[in-house]
């Protein structure tokens, strides 16, 4: 049995670059990359769970949804949630296995699709703040927010999107499922995107919702439950930095949980980039994980090593 | 333990039917629907794997895909399929869940995201028969010709669509994964639309391929590998019949397989429609199935204790 156990978080743009057109062989590209990162830590003698964002997919079969509306009812966010799921998942399960091939190693990698339970009464869902899919015109906006009740909110200079909230992840449907391959020794692909979020009603049953859960903050609650004892998360950049893009920027090598609550009060970390991975990483630890690691996807292995990126320790 | 393994096929029509127009929430209560046929069999003490068509839906995917082409890339089909297997997974989970709450069960349920392996050699490669995706023009059909090197094939009264292979599986890529979950106890959800086709290259390396396997066939070949008893298909007719549509129809109880082989032989079962169901059932039973059930999905409990359908023995 592998000696610790790493969740790895993968940025969605670890999988689509902005600068990237979105084909399936760009994409594939990208994850092959990535997987080859994961498995040199599989080879390091960790069990493993690959978890991952999925924004830019997302929003791509958001936007083919849209474009084709006239001829085919477009899917909720649910739904597109979980197409997503499915896609990733794909490529990393071809990708993961080729890399374990090429590394001489022999694992199983399974894909989860995972539901993540979000509580109904989370302020969250009283002001929906995540953008998601297409840009709109200011017209068309004015006409979704009346026809479809949707929370439009306008980005400078590019226009209108939807906003959804993003409630805090409860716990995860398929924990059961997620534990019992990874204890049996299979890399594990599992919430992706954050999971598709489900409400439960008062008799229990689980409906989705239109929303989304962060995808660090989900990775986090998914470390704590399968007892992980390092949280990885990549990202695009090298380490964590305080006074970001000033002139006295100053990178962070390694930080307690304390220091990370003082800064994160401070302001130092933007609530839509780097604050969740920080929250995220201060809550694994809080709830035992041993430690948490931000760093760039090339780093991923001698991050683990403790040789890049920024360690918080509890 | 339950006493006796079953794998359920659904066809892709019990999901989304013809006269549909396609929204999810046709296809959540239909799935809803099933679902509670599916666990009054676990009810009764069957350990259960549920595979799935994907026709609609996949359909549904590549024409939004087509529609949306001058503005996103098209995915391509195995891509296309791994998300079908999401969403129908999703659907089919909540669904699958809810009707155990209901019925006051306790079991996991998981969605295991499947590649099934074909063979590059199969001559359904040289040979494409299975029609795809939206209708195009004669013109359009020609273009698609010449620039992708689609196969076309002509549907009278309606247009032409792209025409793909249709190899026979040969192997499970995550059989480890859908045995570990179903003898630990869950309901499991694999090989959703016959799973994504892969060909291995010489050195083992797995590429996605742009295919369709039949269901049908794969869910025989799960059947096999999970060591189930029973393999349960489930159409849109009662019975299997001969001379379908004739004055002098006959529909059948029960059949040996050598009964089904003759019948087969002598065109009774047309390639597109039963044929499949029925040489699945032939197969999984010659390979060491003890009963092999073709029914409606209304009559599916029923079916299973003897009372309904068209029932094949070895």
């Amino acid at each position: 049995m592998p000696a610790r156990t790493v969740v790895i978080a993968l940025g969605g743009n670890a999988i689509l670059q902005h600068r990237e057109t979105g084909t399936a062989e760009e994409q594939f590209a990208n994850v092959q990359k990535a997987s080859r990162r994961i498995v040199e830590i599989a080879g390091e003698g960790y069990a493993v769970v690959v978890t991952h964002g999925n924004g830019p997919q997302v929003g791509d079969i958001l936007l083919k949804n849209e474009i084709a509306k006239d001829t085919l009812p477009p899917m909720p966010l649910d739904v597109c949630g979980a197409e997503s799921q499915g896609m990733i998942g794909y490529m990393l399960q071809q990708s993961l296995q080729e890399a374990l091939r090429e590394a001489g190693l022999d694992r199983p990698v399974a894909t989860v699709l995972t539901r993540t339970l979000v509580d109904g009464d989370d302020p969250a869902f009283e002001n929906p703040t995540k953008p998601i899919g297409p840009f709109y015109t200011a017209m068309q906006a004015r006409r979704l927010e009346a026809e479809k009740g949707w929370r439009m909110v306008q980005i400078p200079g590019q226009g209108y999107r939807r906003a959804v909230p993003s409630p805090r992840p409860v716990a995860l449907v398929e924990e059961w499922v997620i534990v019992r391959l990874l204890s049996a020794g299979a890399i594990v692909i599992a919430a992706g995107g954050g999971g598709v979020p489900v409400v439960a009603d008062g008799r229990g049953a689980l409906r989705g919702v239109e929303a989304v859960v962060d995808k660090d903050y989900t990775a986090a609650l998914l470390a704590s439950l399968v007892g992980a004892e390092d949280l990885l998360i990549l990202t695009d950049v090298e380490r964590v930095a305080l006074n970001y893009g000033r002139p006295d920027q100053e990178e962070i090598d390694e930080m307690t949980v304390r220091e990370a609550r003082r800064h994160l009060a401070a302001g130092q970390f933007p609530p839509g980039t780097m604050g969740p991975k920080i929250e995220a990483a201060v809550g694994f630890l809080e709830a035992g994980g041993k430690r948490a690691v931000i760093a760039s996807l090339n780093d991923a292995s001698r991050a683990l090593d403790g040789r890049a990126g920024t360690r918080i320790r509890p």
